[in-house]
C-alpha cells in the first residue's frame, strides 16, 4: 500500500485502545457503548451477575420502555419438560449486541430497558393459575405503558401475554415455529402449549387475519385446521424454501399492516442442528440467517411486544440453542427500541 | 376481525377438543389417528414401549403390507463402530408422523404396518454369518409379499436385502450417501460397508444404470472408481449446490424409470451438524430441507423397499441423528404406503 | 442391464481389493496413495498416533515444501478460553484427504509435507512472550522456504506468522470469520485475538488494500472501524447470502490479486451448528458447503501459508468442530501443494 | 498346574459352548436362562425392543406374580422436571440380570414376570387426574393379587400405590433417598413430590412406625417434622457411615418386622456421582455398593411392592443413572420373587 | 400404629402447608426461612436471577458480615484453562442451604451476607495485574471487616486473598486440595496455581507450621518440597483412607490451633468421579461425604475467610462439580457465619 | 512462624524456579525429569503429538526394557463396541507421571520405556486374524526380551499376548475386572473378550491355581464356571468390601506366588462413576483408590507385562475413564519398571 497512506494509519491508530475510534459514525456508537471512557471498563462476559441481554436489574417497571422477562414454566408441553430453565439459559448467554449492524441499531441509545426477572407463580402445580399469574403481571406491564419482551417458558405463555396487549384491541402477529399451535382443548385443558394463538382468537385479543405462521412442518399438521378455519396466513417451510425470505418478509408485513402486532418466536422453528435445546424439535426447519433476516427486515411495524419460547437447555449440550434464544431476543430488542424512540 | 366471523369460530370451536375437525379434510385425518373418538387417547410421545415410528409390535409377517426391520449390526464399518444400536435410538424417537403434509400422505389409511422386531444374527462376532443371516431373513419377507423398510445396522447390510429383493430381476436404486459405497475387497471381505452396491451389482441384483448415488464427498473418492465403470449416476454434493433439489428429483426419476427401485439412505449423507451421529461424517453435506424434500419428489415411483443406515447414537449427544433418521423413515413408509395401496 | 456389460464388470471387478483400480486416472491416485501395494496396508483411521491430516512426523523442516504446525496458545481470547487444545484435537481427526475430487488434488503427489509438531513455548504465561517466540518459530520456517500450514490456538497466533511471512513484502490475506479481529489496544495489550490485523498492517506486514473479510456478522462491528479505514473489503455475512459464493470467489480473487497471499480461516466464521467448539461463536455463519466451494474457487493464487484457527474442543461434543477444522486444513494443504508444484 | 489336571479340563471344556456347564449348580441356572439349547440364542443386549429388565411384553395381569410398571408422570417435581422419560431410560439398558450372584437368585425360577406397559393417563396437564389414575390402575393390580414393581416417574407416584396397597392394611416402608418426603400441601398440591409418605400416613396406608428413611440429607431437611413427629426412623448419610450398612441393614429389618412392607428407592439417594440424572440431585449420598448390599439384605421380608423413581434420562450422558436403575430394579426383582415363591 | 396417634397426627397436620411447623425447632428455622408466611412464597429454584447460595445481590460492602464474591481468572493456570467460568456457574447451582442438618446451622440467622459480585480486573491479558487486582478488591474487604467467602477463578487467586488477609498478621490455613500448591516460580511467574502457598509464606501472611495440606496425589510431587521444608503437614490421600477423617479432623484441628485460619478447597481434591470439571484432575480423591465431613468437624475455628476454586463448567457435563462447588460453599458460610455470630 | 526460619525459607526460596530443589530427594527426583535444565523446559501437558504417558515414540523395539503398545481392536465384544480408540483415548491424556509418590517411584530412572505404536491387523474384519495377528507381534516382543505394557482394545486382546508370554511356562495373573472372562465358545468364537483366560489355561500359557480375579459382579456370574472349576480364586465386589484391600492385597501375593505373573486391568472393574466409558459397565465396582492401592501392594512381583483394556471413549463424556486408564498404566509402568531395574 501507499506508504503516505500507511504512515497517517500508524498515526491515527497505533495508540488506540479498543473503544477509540476516529471517525465519527464509530465514535458514536463507542460513546453509547461505553461512554466518555474508550480505554475503559466494558465488564468482561465471562464476568458478573447474568441477566438477559447483560441488561441492569431493575425491581419494578419504573421509567421504562421496554422490560425484559423471564418466564419459566412449562407445565403446557405435550413431550419433553425443561423450558422452564429456558430464562436462566438465556441469562446465561454472553457477547450479544449492543450493536446491530444489519439494521444499523443500538437499542441503548434509543430505549430504557432492563432485566425485571421472572413472572412470580404461585404453584409450580397449577397450569391454570400459571397462566392466570401470566395474565395478571402482564396487564400491569401494560398498564404501566412498558412494551414487554419475553422470554419463556413454553408457548403457553404467549396467550396470557396477548390477553393482556390485545384487551384494548385485538393484535396482529408473526408467529415463527414449527408448529401452528391452534390445537383445541387437550387432555383436558385448552392452556396446553399447542394452542395458544386458537384460544387468543377466541378470546378476541389476536386478529387471525392479521397473523402468519412461518416455518410449518412435522406431523401435527393434523391439528392446525383452525388455523386455516380463522384465517390465518400458514408458510410451511417447503414454502419458505420455495419463495425466499424476501418474499416471505413482504407478505408478513402485507398481513400484520400498519396496526399493534406482536412478534413471537418458538425455537424449533429453526432446524434441530440449530436449536436442538427444546422439547418439541422437528427436523427441517429454518436456518438462522433465514430467521435473522427475517427479523431485520420486519423493521418500523407496530410493535407491541415480543417473545422467544421453549429454550430447554438440557437438551442443549453446546449452548447453541440459549445463544440462538439470545441473539433473536436482541433482534427483537432493536425492532421494539425503534418501536418507542 | 368480523364480529360475526369471531362469533362463528367461536360456535364452533370453543369447546372443540384437540382432534376435533369442523372439516372434512381435517375429520378424515383425524379419524385415522384417534378412530371415532377425538377427545381421547393418544398415546403420550413419552410414554410405552418404543417401536419403530409407534408401529404397533408383530411376531411375523401376517397380514402385513410393510414390515419396520432393525438391522442391529455393525462389523463392517471401517472406522468407528456403533450402529449396531441405530434400530434402538430409532425407536426411542418420539412424535414422527402419523401425517405428512408435504406430500398430504396419511399411512396408516393406505397400508397396514408393523415393527417386526429385529433379525435374528447368529453370531456377533462373524460378518460372513451375519450378512447370509440378513439374506435369508428378507427371502422370507420377499416370498410373504411384504415390502421391507429397514433400520441399520452399517450399510453393509444393505447388499443382502438387495439379494433378496433382486433375485428375480435387478432393482434400481436411489441412494443418498457421502460416499458411493463401490469399493472392492477390503481387507480380505466384500462385505465392508464401503461395498454393498459393486456386490450387488456384480451379483445381478442391482442395475447401476438405473442407480442414482446423491451427496458423495470427502475422500474416499479414491476408491469409487466401480461406480463410474458400470455405469451409475454420481451427484456429487457441488452438483447438488449447482443443479438444485428440483433438478435432482428430476434426474433420479429419468435415471431409475419405472422400474422396481429401491430406496438406500445412509444419514451421513447429510452434514454432520445435522447428523453427528455417524461412524464415517463428511462435513459439506446435505440439509434436512434438501433431503425431505428430495425424498418427497420420488413419489409415485415402484419401490420394492427402503431403508436408513449409520445411525450410532453413541455419537449423537442431542438424538438429533436418529430423529433424522426416524423423519426419513417415515418419508420412506409414506413412499412405500403409496406403493402398496 | 446388458448381460454383456455386467459379464465385463464381473471380469474385471470380481476379486479386485479396495485399491485396484481399472482405468488409469484411478490408478494414478492409488498409486499416490498406497503404492503398488493395492489390497495392502493403508493404516486403519482409527489405530496409531495421531498427527495433523495423518502425515508423517518430522523433527526439523529438512526437506519439506509445506510444514504442519500447530501452535497450542489461547492467551489473547476476549472470552472463553480452550484453543490451546485445537492442534491436539484436530490431529485427532481421521479420513481426512487423500484426494480432493472437487479441486482434482492429490496433495501428496505434489509436495513433502511433514507434522514438524507445535511451536514451543517459553511460557504459558505470558501473552507478550509467546507472541515473540511464535514469530521467532516463523522467521525460521520462512527461512527454510517452507510454507507453513498452521492449527491454532487462538486467531492472534496469526500476527506474528504475518510479521514472518510479510518482513520482505506485505502479503495480502483472505481471511474468513466473524469478526474482522482489527481492533486496537485491548485492556492494555496489542496482542489481543481481537486485534491480530490492525497490528499486522501497522507493522506493514500486511496490505490491508488486498484483505478480503468474509463472513463478518455479531456486536462486535462496533470496534472494526480500522478494517474499513485501512481499505479492507468487508463482506458481512448478509453480503455473502446476497452475492452467492461465486461472486464472493470473484471478488476475493480481484482484492488479493497476484501477489503474495495468506489465508486464516477463524473456525467461528462457520454457524455455531457446524462449528460450536470456538471460544466467541457468532449464530448466523457460513456454512461449510459455502466455506470449502470458497476455499476451493482460491486454487492457483500466490499462496505464502494458511492458517485454521480457534478450535477449541471443550465446547465441541461431537467433534464436528475439530472435523470441520481438519477438512479445512486439508483444502488448505491443497491449495498450498499446488502453490509449491 | 498339574498335568493331569489341565488334561481333565481340556476334556471337560475344550469344546463347551457359552452356556454349557459341566457342574449341577451352573447347568441350573443356565437351564434357567436358555433351557436345554446351551450353544444357542440368548438375544443380543443391543437388539430389539426394549422392555424393563428385558422381561417379556404383555397386555393385563393375567397369570402374572410379579407386574413391571412404567409410570411416566413428572408434573410434581420442585425443581428440575424430567422423569416422565424414566421408564423408557430403564426400558433402554441392557444386560441386567438374570442371575444375582450376591444372593444366589435367579428371579425366573421363581416367578411369572412381565413388562405391561405404563399407566395409562387422561391427561399431561392435570397432577390431581394423574395421581387418581395411578391409584385406579393399582387398585387393579391389587385385585389380580399380583405384586407391582413400577419405575417413576417422580416421588409422587408412590401415595397412589401405597393407596392401593395399603387399603386393607397400613404396610410398612423401606425408603432409601436424600429427602425424607414427608412436606406438607406445597403451592396447593398435597401431591408434590415432596410429600407422598406424610400424605400415605394421614390415609392410614402407611404405618410411620414401621418406616425407615435412609440416606437423607440436603437442605430440605426444614420440611421433614412429620417424619420425626410420626415415628418414621430417620437416618442420615451420616449415620450409615457411621453405622456401617450391615447395622443399617439390621436396624431396617427391626424396624418394619414382619408385617407387610414396600421398598421406595429414589436414585437420588445415591451420590450424583453414581446417579447425575435426577431433578433434586445432592452431593455426599450412598454408593451403589452400600445400597445393593442394603437391597440384599432385606431378603425375606414380606413385599408387597417395590419401585425406583426418579431417573430423569436428559441430565444423564453417561446413561449411568438409568443403568443404576436398572440394577436396584433386579434387586428388587429378587426380593418380590423370593416372596412369592 | 396406634389409631388415636394417627387421629392427632391428622388434626395437626392434615392442612399443614409446606412450611407449616408444629414443632418449636422447625418452627423456628421456618421462621428463619420464610418469615410468618408458611404456605408461602419461597422462590422456585429455577426462577430468577442467580447468585451465589441464592444470597441477595449487593452492590458494596455496606452493613455486611460476610461477602460472597467471584474471583473469575484463569490466567494462571497449567493445563485446562476455563475457572474463569466458574462464579458464573456456581450461580447457577439452585437448591443449596439454607439450613444445614448436620451442623444445625442456618447461616441467614447467624449473619448478613449478600453476593457482592466479581472482583474487577483490569485486563483480561494481564497476570500480574490481575494479581495486584484481586489484592486490592481484598484489602478494601478487611478493612471494611467483612470476611470474604469466595468463589475462583483458578488457585493462584488465593494468594493475593491471602496478602490481604494476613497483612497484620499470619493465618492458618486448612487447604484441601490434590496439589500442595507450593512450587516455585513457573516459567517466569510466581503467580502460577502451582505456587500459591509458596508465594504467601514467603511474604510471610501464611504461616506454614500452622497450615495442613489434604488430599494431596499425582505426579506433582515431584515439586513440593517446599511443603516439607516450610513446615507444612501434608497429608496424601492414602493417609486419608488409612487414618479416616475424624482423625484427620483431628489433626487439622491440632496443626491450625486458635489462631486466624483461612479454608481454601480447590475442587481437584475431590475424585473426578465427584468433581470432573476441573483443570488439572487427578484421578483418587476424596470424595463429598469425606469432605463435607472434614469441613463439619471444623466449627469453630477463628474463620477469617474461605474460599472454592477451580470449578471449570465447560468439563463438567453434569453440573456435577458446580453442585459440590456450591455445597462446599455453602457448608464454609455456615463455618464462617458461626464465626461472625 | 519463627521469624529466623522464614528468613531462611527466603534466602533457600525466594528465587527458585518451579523445578529447582534444594534437599537431595527432591533433586533427584527433578533431574530425572528435567535434567540440569530446572528452571527449564519441561513440554506443556496440551501440548505436541500425544503418546503414551507422554513417552518418546520409538519404531522398533531395540534397547527398550518395556514397550507400550496399542492393541486396537474391538471385535470381540458382546456388547457395546468401541474400545478400538482406547488408545487414541489414552494417548490424549496429559499429566500422568512421571513420579509415583505412594510407591516412591520414578520409571524414567529405571527402565527404557517408548510408545511403539499399535500392533498392525490385517483386516479390521476378522477376529480370528487379528488375534493371530496380535499373538505374532507379541511373540516378536518376548523374542526381543521386552516386556510389553498395553492399551486394549476389548479384552479379548490378551489371550494372544498370553499366548505369547506362557509359551515357555504359564503365567500367574492378576486380574481386576467386572467379569471372570472364562466363559465357552461364544457364539461360534472362542475369541469373543467373554473368554480369553478359559482360552490361556486351556492353551497352557496361563497357570489358573496362580490366577486371582478381583472386583467381579453383575449377571454374567452365570458362565464362570470355569474359574471355579480350574482353581482360580475368585473375589467378588462383596468379598473386597469385607475383606478391606490390605487382605485382598496379602491373597494374591499368596495366589500368584515368586513365578512369573502377569497383570491385566479390566476398566469396568471399576465403578461406572468412574470409568463409564466402557462396554459392558456394571454398578457397584471398585473405587479408583482401592484400585490404585492394590497396584501398589503388588510390588515385588515377577511382572512379565501388563495391559489396561476396554477404554471405549465415545461413551467417557468427561474423559474421565481414559484419565483413570493412564493412571493405572503408569502404576503398572511403575510395576514394570522395577522388575527390570
Amino acid at each position: 500500500m501507499d506508504p503516505q497512506k500507511l504512515a497517517e494509519l500508524r498515526r491515527k491508530y497505533a495508540d488506540a485502545q479498543v473503544f477509540d475510534a476516529q471517525t465519527e459514525k464509530f465514535q458514536q456508537i463507542a460513546k453509547a457503548l461505553v461512554g466518555d471512557n474508550p480505554g475503559g471498563a466494558r465488564p468482561k462476559p465471562y464476568s458478573g451477575i447474568s441477566t438477559l441481554l447483560d441488561a441492569p436489574i431493575q425491581e419494578g417497571l419504573a421509567d421504562l420502555d421496554i422490560a425484559l422477562i423471564g418466564v419459566p414454566m412449562d407445565l403446557a408441553v405435550t413431550n419433553r419438560p425443561g423450558a422452564r430453565l429456558g430464562p436462566r439459559a438465556v441469562r446465561d448467554v454472553e457477547r450479544i449486541g449492543p450493536y446491530n449492524h444489519a439494521s444499523n441499531t443500538m437499542p441503548h441509545s434509543l430505549a430504557r430497558f432492563a432485566d425485571v426477572g421472572d413472572v412470580p407463580f404461585r404453584s409450580r402445580y397449577s397450569l391454570d393459575d400459571s397462566i392466570a399469574d401470566i395474565a395478571s403481571y402482564y396487564r400491569d406491564v401494560v398498564a404501566a405503558g412498558v412494551l414487554p419482551l419475553s422470554v419463556g417458558g413454553d408457548h403457553s405463555v404467549t396467550y396470557p401475554i396477548l390477553q393482556a396487549l390485545g384487551a384494548k384491541e385485538p393484535v396482529g402477529l408473526v408467529h415463527i415455529d414449527a408448529h401452528c399451535d391452534t390445537a383445541g382443548i387437550y387432555e383436558g385443558s385448552k392452556f396446553s402449549h399447542g394452542g395458544p394463538f386458537r384460544a387468543a382468537v377466541l378470546d378476541g385479543v389476536l386478529d387471525p387475519e392479521r397473523t402468519i405462521q412461518i416455518g410449518i412442518r412435522g406431523a401435527s399438521e393434523i391439528i392446525w385446521e383452525f388455523s386455516y378455519e380463522s384465517g390465518m396466513t400458514v408458510l410451511h417451510i417447503e414454502d419458505v424454501t420455495r419463495m425466499g425470505i424476501e418474499a416471505v418478509v413482504a407478505q408478513a408485513r402485507a398481513v400484520v399492516g400498519d396496526g399493534p402486532v406482536y412478534l413471537s418466536v418458538d425455537v424449533d422453528g429453526f432446524d434441530p442442528a440449530f436449536a436442538p435445546g427444546t422439547g418439541t424439535p422437528e427436523v427441517g426447519g429454518l436456518t438462522p440467517r433465514e430467521g435473522l433476516s427475517l427479523l431485520q427486515g420486519l423493521d418500523g411495524l407496530n410493535w407491541v411486544g415480543a417473545d422467544v419460547v421453549e429454550v430447554a437447555p438440557m437438551y442443549d449440550p453446546t449452548s447453541n440453542t440459549a445463544q440462538l434464544g439470545a441473539q433473536l431476543l436482541f433482534e427483537e430488542l432493536c425492532l421494539l427500541a425503534k418501536a418507542v424512540s
